[in-house]
């Protein structure tokens, strides 16, 4: 440890608690990586803040000795994001973990970032009120905002971005601002809302987000339908959309997925392309959305199409697909995941996913497809020997490919996991000036580069 | 003319034909003002561009010998935006008017900034599709982006911000960047289009835009309701969105507007506070949230419910409420418009609305209000005689006085005209310590403020 983490520690526990402030081997491992394949390095200090102002006081103490700060959730980002490559202090948010106010009135919720997805449902829940934003992993919702997550019902109610009412945040400078405020819309001021989430951490950390909630639906249809060829159950999605059904969830999970899927959630789901659906309304118009979607996928080919009704059996399925990537982590031990995450506007997404599928052929790594494919955004997950130098390599030019087509057609390299370190290289070509732009704010928002620094920009 | 002026009228015309600078006094006064009653100022020369080319190199001209640069849509903003109170050139984009793409297949379209709403919705409606936000002047995409606009359908469809995927900008020093692309979602580096949406001109020049488009629905289905008090019409709101109900448009026009609509539309509608309500949806699942929203609105003592769903009466009744303010700028010939636009937590909305009325009766002022009450916005119509000093005064202090309680209950003083000057005073209490980050952006942006300078921010 150097000498300004010394001072850094020494500083720290003058206003924390000796509890929160930790040189742990072992928890600073726990926080020298994320889920994926990205390469370790841990952090000198790992902290654990109760409030704002400590929040405030940590960075500014951080940013006074150069030190970096690195706001983490639960870790669960696969581009490296909370890596800390550079060093410096790691900033857990776990015991910021109080729901502040639920307000049904407004369908607003107030939290603390250390909350995750699972426990505001499950608070929410009792208010007949439900958050949209479900990524795979039990996330915190400082993370997610952090990277603009987004999830399978995003195709309906938006992304994390669309959420986000108001943040609290801590500026680099330990300057504590609000972007936002309660009401439903606002032409007021530059949009900082907008700017900070999917910031990756670099530009303040957040201490409390204020978010909007949905009331749960009257009904709720989920379905499985099944293809005998990818492409047709690609092209049935835009179909879907263009006549105007208001669907709630549309993924596909490709062949290999599903056999990984039923291996690791003892389902028995056909192994064939599937479109796993979702419909959410009012009992009449849920059922002739229903209908209507019978028919278009028939006219794509649909081999069968099998309802969920019942609420069981329905989270049965959105639980296994919610655990496909754990299937495939579960099905090949001492692998770690690699996941492309290209977004393409949907009228090309046929042809990427059916180029991802050809191009990971030939490379012979093992993996599958599953996808948002009702906002064009697919991953291929990669299983992959992060030791084995041949593979990753071979891994990352598969990576490089996919994303190149992307951008080729007007899309982009990551659709909901960010940037991270991962994603950095495709920067300048997808953004072209506006990096500049980006660079810009950064700079003049964090000068000294304290803030999660090398990450999203650089 | 001063000599700065000079230069730059040789340089401009030196790539730009004759026709496109004009110093022209009737052409200079179209734009010395809005359609309110914020004081007009000449700008000193009026620039046509056809291409986003000839943009860059006008902005660069102007920038090389600190010219101010005004972008003008077709000055339909309510809070002097586009007046050039520094004066300096006027970029009118008329000239770029073109649709460059519809895309049904995305949902996608592509506009230069000069094409206004209804010329748009004319092209889409070939395709069964439309563009969602209307302001109630036909304003171009341009000025609706820069304003982050938005309207009857928001509740809905949401506001300006939500439609765009990218925006191609000419920035302060020429440089034309693309703020996204063509994909559903991204997080990929920070969001520019965000911060970009509603800069009113501040940061950079929009030439090309992709806005998101929707499918024209199966089927709709206007109303209006009249109520005894406003308040239970108001009360109905919230509970019509908490029950779940996809209301595509609720808007609250009170006695005194209902009053002045009849007198300009021809309209015989009763003369009571009153929703106009729009459903969007298919046959059966319409038919069901029709029902249950009579059923609500009775519960808060709606009076009489009266469906249009005939086109033509339907097309009457939103034109109507389009016009209401022209029906007033008729009503009270010789004044000007003064509008408020907070924009509150819709709990607050009743209280507020309520209280806006009581205050007005006090001041004597002549107006009405009329909003967008599913996002918890509204307007007073304020009438006044701008060359009456007493007059200017009572309704300034009037606005001021609802702008106060709005943001002490957790709203916004301007749901969607902007701030332009008439919101500025409020910005440094609306936005605390988060307005120094507003200018530290505006700065490295746009360092030597050449770009609308006095607007928004300064
Ligand atoms: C199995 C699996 C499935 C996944 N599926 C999805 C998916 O469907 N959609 C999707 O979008 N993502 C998905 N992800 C990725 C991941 O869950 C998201 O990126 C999530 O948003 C990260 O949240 P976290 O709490 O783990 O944040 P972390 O990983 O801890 O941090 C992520 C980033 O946010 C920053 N950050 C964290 N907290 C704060 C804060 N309070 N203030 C400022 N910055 C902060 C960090 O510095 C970092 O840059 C998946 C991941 C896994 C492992
Ligand atoms: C009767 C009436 C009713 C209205 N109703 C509504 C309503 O319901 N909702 C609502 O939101 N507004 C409403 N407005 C206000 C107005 O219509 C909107 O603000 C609209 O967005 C302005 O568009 P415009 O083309 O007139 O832009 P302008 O007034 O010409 O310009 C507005 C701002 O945008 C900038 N700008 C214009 N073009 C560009 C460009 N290409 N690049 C960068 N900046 C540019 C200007 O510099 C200025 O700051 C109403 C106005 C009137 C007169």
């Amino acid at each position: 440890m150097n000498a300004s983490i010394d001072q850094l520690y020494v500083q720290l526990t003058g206003f924390l608690d000796q509890e929160q402030v930790t040189q742990n081997e072992t928890v600073r491992d726990l926080h020298s990586k994320d889920e994926s394949y990205h390469t370790p390095s841990l952090p000198d200090l790992v902290v654990y803040p109760r409030s704002t102002d400590e929040v405030s006081r940590i960075v500014k103490a951080a940013g006074s000795l150069n030190v970096p700060v690195i706001p983490f959730g639960v870790g669960s980002s696969l581009e490296g994001h909370v890596i800390p490559y550079d060093h410096g202090i790691t900033i857990d948010f776990t015991e910021m973990n109080q729901i502040i106010e639920v307000n049904p009135s407004d369908m607003l919720v107030t939290v603390q970032p250390g909350v995750t997805r699972s426990v505001l449902n499950k608070e929410l829940k009792k208010h007949g009120l439900f958050f949209s934003v479900d990524p795979g992993a039990d996330a915190t919702l400082g993370g997610m905002a952090a990277t603009n997550a987004s999830g399978t019902t995003s195709v309906k109610y938006g992304v994390m971005r669309d959420q986000v009412r108001d943040l609290e945040v801590v500026l680099a400078d330990g300057t504590v601002i609000h972007t936002g405020n309660k009401a439903a819309k606002s032409s007021s001021g530059y949009h900082l809302n907008g700017l900070f989430v999917g910031s990756e951490g670099t530009l303040g950390c957040f201490t409390e987000l204020t978010l909007r909630v949905f009331g749960i639906p009257e009904v709720t249809t989920a379905a499985r339908a099944t293809f005998t060829s990818i492409t047709n159950a690609i092209e049935a999605v835009p179909a879907i959309l263009q006549a105007g059904i208001p669907i709630a969830r549309v993924e596909l999970v490709d062949t290999e997925s599903i056999r990984q899927v039923n291996a690791y959630s003892e389902t028995d789901y056909a192994e064939l392309p599937t479109l796993f659906l979702e419909f959410h309304g009012n009992e009449a118009g849920l059922a002739q959305d229903v209908a209507f979607t019978e028919e278009i996928v028939t006219d794509f080919g649909c081999k069968e199409i099998l309802f969920e009704t019942e609420t069981a059996s329905r989270n049965r399925l959105w639980e296994a697909r919610h655990n496909a990537a754990y299937a495939y982590t579960h099905g090949f031990p001492g692998k770690q995941m690699m996941l492309t995450d290209v977004c393409v506007p949907i009228s090309k997404l046929a042809e990427a996913v059916v180029f991802a599928r050809e191009e990971l052929d030939r490379t012979g790594l093992e993996g599958g497809i599953v996808g948002h494919v009702g906002d064009g955004n697919f991953h291929v997950l990669l299983m992959i020997d992060h030791e084995n130098e041949e593979e990753l390599k071979t891994a990352d030019e598969y990576n490089e490919t996919i994303v190149r087509r992307a951008l080729a057609c007007g899309g982009t390299c990551t659709g909901e996991h960010g940037v991270g370190v991962g994603k950095q290289k495709y920067q300048r070509d997808e953004h072209g000036e506006a990096y500049d732009v980006m660079l810009k704010i950064k700079h003049v928002l964090d000068p000294d580069n304290v803030l999660n620094p090398g990450k999203l920009i650089k």
